[in-house]
């Protein structure tokens, strides 16, 4: 089976295979992205996250059908970056949406970690352009949110809606100051529960406080995602991006499907927005070089494994550090020296 | 001043000095650690970690006295793996401490991102064997505990404590899942609040509910840190330890020094049960293969860095994927051929 011809002739179980190579990362993997990539861009990409519990699962349903009502194809990554233990809990919101996986315009996809943590905002990336290039016209990217992970869905959006709801505490008071730099959106899900709008105005008046720090304070952020990316400071923002887009924080009932409607107007009014300031084209310039500084490391990593790890030099060196006859500087200058041209 | 011969002298001036070239990745740090590394591996390194509010910093502060009472010296590293806007919030914790500072035998370090997230965890490390170096025989590596930076703690310490506290709402029930799975010692902090005894009962519950899952989930956590690691799968348990060290669950109110000798017990008793099975050999180890590793990679990609980086050939490339003219998966390939030999 040619899985990346037939994907991009419309087989849905291509597309599922697809996947599976990357998630596994199976040797074809890479040879199937390489065909897939002319054939990806046109779709728009929507990032959901915050904390457990807040209803991102039923959101991302709502917001599915809302988009299929509209004529629009849909694709969902639901990703899990929290632990093995975990894994069930993601397969009981999955079957929340059984509803959905009988309408063919969308296609549903969990990924968990496999055990590779590292890989895995690499493999949402890849698993978005295999669901762009089968045509899917809005993917969505849903997330469990405590910390890092939010990071990574950043990189992987056009728009990101943060999900929130009442009454979860002090603690998310913490976690908030992180999510606030990232949220295109502002969603406050079970907005009919004491303490909705009291989130509401919280919200509202960190984002007021001061839109001048919060506009550095993204770009810091901005910056520390793009360093992160193999510690190279690839990310310079040539120009600030003209107007400052406020993030709205709506209300929603997520169960009740109410406010999915105008949250879609949002998510569209952001699209407009990013689309006319040329942020959307420097938020896809920036994905793009990340991607290929990942690819290059990735194969780099593959040549490492092979040139000392397999072969257990590796265990040798950390022996010799043990035992206080060399250490990993002086490893790392001859092994360079030996490696690179 | 040769920092790393007045560090061995000594000098707390040129520790401070260290540490800040390692934060800002000053050149000279690579020859600092060079030095340093034949002095280090005498220190026993403790894990704090938790939610935002849980105490952190109060039972660090407690902690490190009960340390000093006993005669040990203690250095003690703040992680703050959270965006820029919670600076103010460590800066605050660390001025609790202040009596701390004005004692000889303790030297307390703030670290955060300075834009920087991927290196935090290799930073923090470097930092930990500079004080090792120096000759602390203790040191505390505390963290906000939301998500990956738990993960990360797991990497640089011997003995990991989580610590909790009653009424943080449902919420923690999720984040607990992945917490669980980390933590050598489980701190039930400010346990004279209402819900204490329900949380340590709880925890109590999910730790014995399933002692090998447990076992084997905390084996695919590790695998899991290990593929992180530049996802290579280097570590492999060649044998499983012998013994399996249920970890206890232990009340104390940190701000009233409560319960705390009783808790340095414990983890006197853990040191005492990972060294006599060999898994402290092995964490250390697993711990100096994943740092190898890390300087090499970290040394490859400054040289990608001014291969295609900072010679605008990154930038080219980026544009003539836009352009559908190549894709990456093309251009590492090429890439490969001209930089290893």
């Amino acid at each position: 089976m040619d899985i990346a011809k037939e994907l991009l002739e419309g087989s849905r179980l291509a597309l599922s295979r697809a996947i599976t190579a990357i998630e596994n990362e199976y040797p074809e993997a890479n040879d199937i992205m390489k065909e897939l990539y002319p054939h990806t861009g046109h779709a728009y990409v929507l990032g959901i996250t915050g904390p457990p519990g807040a209803g991102k699962s039923t959101l991302t349903d709502k917001i599915a059908r809302a988009y299929r009502k509209a004529g629009k194809t849909v694709g969902i990554i639901a990703v899990d970056p929290t632990s093995p233990f975990t894994g069930g809990a993601i397969l009981g919101d999955r079957i929340r949406m059984n509803e959905l996986t009988l309408d063919e315009g969308v296609f549903i996809r969990s990924m968990g970690t496999r055990g590779s943590l590292g890989g895995l905002s690499h493999k949402t990336a890849d698993a978005v352009k295999a669901m762009d290039a089968f045509g899917k016209d809005i993917i969505i990217v849903e997330t469990v949110g405590v910390g890092q992970s939010e990071v990574d869905i950043v990189k992987a959006a056009d728009t990101t809606m943060v999900i929130l709801i009442p009454g979860m505490g002090d603690d998310i008071q913490a976690i908030k100051a992180g999510i606030l730099e990232i949220g295109d959106l502002f969603v406050i899900n079970k907005s009919d529960l004491d303490g909705a709008d009291k989130l509401v105005r919280e919200i509202n008046m960190m984002l007021d406080l001061d839109a001048g720090s919060m506009m550095q304070a993204r770009t810091a952020t901005e910056e520390a995602i793009a360093n992160q990316f193999h510690h190279l400071n690839v990310t310079k923002h040539e120009e600030a991006a003209p107007g400052y887009w406020r993030p709205p924080v709506h209300k929603v009932v997520a169960m009740q499907n109410e406010g999915i409607e105008e949250l879609i107007g949002l998510a569209k009014k952001h699209h407009a927005f990013i689309e006319e300031n040329g942020e959307l084209h420097r938020r896809r310039t920036r994905r793009a070089r990340d991607e290929m500084l990942d690819i290059l490391n990735a194969r780099i990593n593959a040549h490492i494994k092979g040139h000392i790890v397999d072969n257990g030099r590796l265990d040798g060196y950390v022996k010799s550090f043990q035992n206080h006859e060399t250490d990993p500087y002086t490893v790392v200058a001859d092994l360079l020296k030996e490696m690179l041209k």
